[in-house]
């Protein structure tokens, strides 16, 4: 039985705090937060205790961390928790900037702390299940991926402000599937993007609709679709062009239910965000955490994964910047 | 180069002279009709002639007929044809009376000139397909067929009033589809109709909705579902339930372009009617038809087949009437 | 807090015991099976004790009992937690026998003691979806009803024999989904059965393959089709076809990934099995037992319903016998 | 009544040979082609006389021609037939080079006669749809147009090295699509490709795989993916997504079948490839021709649409070549 400390009770520490609470293998003891009354009302769901932080690194009996606090805090507190000893599961991304993302990094690797990042999409039943395609030859060599991605309605300002810009916040998760898909590194990459749906966010320096090429050394091109507004829900697709087959993953929806009438046939539409259609991976990602502390290996992504989609996110926002491609560094 | 003669320049019949006229080895010499200006309208855009019947069954170039004129013509315009020795392609039914349809196939088989039925379902690629799979062995043995046929309105009272009723007008081509995909003959059959749709249907004495269930000495069972109304276009669906698999054929539609929006993703409603759903299914059994006057083996649906289903129609009505299942004689 | 007991530790026990862990509103006190290790299994995995019969029922603080356990076992066990006080939700059926039934209904009925069946395709989110539709006017009047419900394989025949039969124990879901669709009562049923999948499903004097046909006092039909087998999965379709418009519930899968060759594009088969099909189901219907308890009106399945259902099934086994439509009285 | 001539009696002249021997308001007189038993074979099909270049744009009866011929014989086809005052419909590309195609486009506007390019896609059903949704203003603005174009394998390599290349030959096709529904011209375009499929490919100097990025003044996006080689089938499909809905054009298949086993539920693969999936459209497209005859306006692509498809091949070129994107002059 692993017993956990929490950083952070807001929607995604919820989350994982209840996902913590039906493993057979993990006890959450210690729920931290600025905010005490967002940390005693997950506390109280779960049967653990509020603290501050150093109360909760200070017990020998906690194993483990979970970071969801605020992204800016992710330095300081990934140092705290090396420091004590526990291995940390951290949420995107580790930091906004490259060099801190580095030396939190540096930091577990030196004093040999497990470091893995949340990305959750990673195990996601239907793209999971695009990567064991992959990986057992169904599709031949990858020649071209696609992901579009594709959020509701944009997130509040004073969020986007802080975010580190669409590419750090929102396609960073479509940074680290490519890689997680293509089983290789993107050389080179040539990012667009323009402000359609909120003149506020372009105001706020950020853009809320993007579009990214990117090649591999073995030559697969990827190509990726972001916006901030969807109106058929949260839409997550994937499409991977093999030499011999090819795999997709379309949009869940909650039932099966269509209607026919003289307008047509109609299904719903996607699941409306990501708590609904990521509420899976959430669950499989936690378990494998969970799987890792026990010594197995595990597909989590790594800080290092975390770091080279970092560093994806900023060519990104170069290349848009300057009207060019980037070469990336192996 | 077949030289033909069509009666009938309704709607039927004019599709039959178009695709006769586009066909290499067929050539539309003469239009009967009761109607001198639709025989006129037709006979124009094909560059045939109008004419009398006796005059162009006399005409010794003409090879075959086509029949497409109202049912209570057929039985006489067969004799006839059969005297003057031309093959013979007839729509369903061949009559709506079991006694004249039988004495029409004993006049052909006697005088040795092949008599067509035109069950243009036959010839639906998606069905041919269905059968092709159950030919091929794909499915194993058949367990359920269930057959979805709805029209999209009913038809004017005047023609249901001389129709011989939802089986013997409608269903009729179900039972064709379900003996030509069973490939065996029904040994039972309930029926139970209800007029839902029209209470001037009733009033009609006819039913516009009914449902069937049919056995095989197989053992095999067969549903069947008409309505003559249908919001969502013309609804032709079969499912085939076998021992190892299950094939299916879904409705058609114009294009497969889909929208989606906050109220969900909505494709097209199915093909309108007959003329669009069975424009190929017309073609294609054309076709066959002429490859039979090259004496070809074909699967096009003979004098013996027309009244099979005529049979089974007159055991669903005798069956809603009495409401008791009917024992069919092999 | 409602304090539960759980008679019955198999495979439908263990998702109850592990759905009441689940829930705020809810604790597993006693686990009753007369296998003592399967009672120890789900007591030690939810904090809960094993127990006798009698020592549960008399514990004071015991509000509601779930009865899981072997049919046969129904009648005593609902005479015994109905003299005990205890609100009772009861797997289907109440009985094979309809006299015992109703005799158990009974006994609830003036005792005062809430007596629910676990119909629970009435909670999956599909099936409801289609009521909804119903129930909001989307698709005009009901005209025709379709249920496929097939099994992906035959249970053990020891299973079988004491099932009391197809009717009673598998069809039964869709006579009470047929009840809950329709809004209104049959009127008349005609079945018709076979033995397809195994000869030895004969010799156990079952079916394992029928179709059944039902009309309502208001008009409508109803068709099922049931299976014993079906190699691609569970197979749990509906199809409401309404005087406006159609609803339809589709069978559901693991993902939405597919896969396009040279073979053609292929997506998943149906989800397994009930367990699969139906775990939302078995969590919102006991959510919904729990609201009952605190006096809310519910949409479970009553006894009265139970009895329905049963009377449905039997009905059926008679006309599948004598070859005949039965009248049901209202 | 309209004469016409056709040059070129290949594959794509066979199919407008055909469509025109369909239309009532057109006559095939002359079919003219390098290679005599080629013509021959067309113009015995269709009741027309072969003859050489001249003496056919001497029939002052002829009112209109087709050109089908190579494309290297296009520009010198041109100017015979804008010297001869005939309406032309040209098959893509006017010419591989820029200043030709500038220079035919001139000539026949200095001379007042039509010329129309054969961009047939234009007429496909569904594309068509998408375009009616854009205009109608179902989807709002349109954010990001999404087109995939896939041939099932490479043309033979003498083609290939006579063809233009990918962008010329293949992707001009996507330049005019995008075009036709986005309603405004790119400003920027980038493009990558790469030699995935066959290194042949490679050394006849071309590319088999490429992704392309445009922007629009407005600020829309559009994202072209193209392959040589598609092993389902001729992939051909376009998403727009819009400000307040998505339309969607998913691959055509010849039925509606599908199967469904253990192994999941496949339908067809795609139609093979353009004889199948255009055939509608073009059709469509020589329907529209001879309406232009008569003085209808219609939505043929012009010369001018030509030569704009042209100058974006002609940037995709230079963009991949040099690695940078391209500013195109509106």
């Amino acid at each position: 039985m692993f017993r956990f400390c929490l950083f952070g009770a807001g929607r995604i520490g919820t989350i994982h705090a209840s996902n913590l609470s039906r493993h057979p293998g993990a006890k959450l003891d210690y729920v931290v937060d600025a905010q005490q009354s967002a940390a005693e009302r997950v506390a109280t769901a779960h049967g653990a205790r509020t603290s501050d932080r150093d109360t909760a690194l200070a017990d020998k009996s906690v194993t483990a961390v979970i970071i969801a606090s605020p992204t800016d805090t992710h330095d300081e507190l990934i140092g705290a928790c090396v420091a004590a000893g526990k291995a940390i599961f951290c949420e995107k991304p580790l930091d906004l900037d490259v060099n801190r993302a580095r030396a939190s990094m540096s930091k577990a690797q030196v004093a040999g702390v497990p470091l893995y990042l949340g990305f959750n999409r990673r195990y996601d039943p239907s793209f999971r299940k695009l990567r064991d395609a992959v990986a057992a030859g169904t599709i031949g060599t990858i020649e071209v991926l696609s992901i579009v991605s594709r959020d509701p309605a944009p997130p509040p300002l004073a969020y986007l402000r802080s975010s580190g810009g669409l590419f750090r916040d929102m396609m960073i998760h479509d940074f680290d599937m490519a890689r997680f898909l293509l089983g290789e590194e993107p050389t080179e990459l040539y990012a667009a993007g323009a402000c359609l749906v909120d003149p506020a966010i372009a105001d706020a320096g950020d853009v809320d609709t993007a579009v990214v090429v990117m090649r591999t050394a073995g030559g697969a091109f990827c190509q990726i679709s972001n916006s901030r507004r969807c109106t058929y829900g949260y839409d997550q697709r994937i499409e991977i062009f093999g030499s011999t087959a090819t795999v997709r993953a379309d949009n869940q929806t909650a039932t099966r239910v269509e209607l026919a009438s003289g307008s047509g046939v109609t299904r719903e539409p996607a699941l409306p965000f990501f708590l609904e259609r990521y509420a899976d991976a959430y669950r499989l990602e936690l378990d494998d955490f969970i799987r890792a502390l026990s010594g197995e290996s595990v597909s989590l992504a790594t800080a290092q994964d975390g770091l080279r989609a970092l560093l994806l996110a900023d060519a990104a926002e170069s290349s848009m910047r300057s009207g060019h491609p980037v070469a990336l560094s192996g």
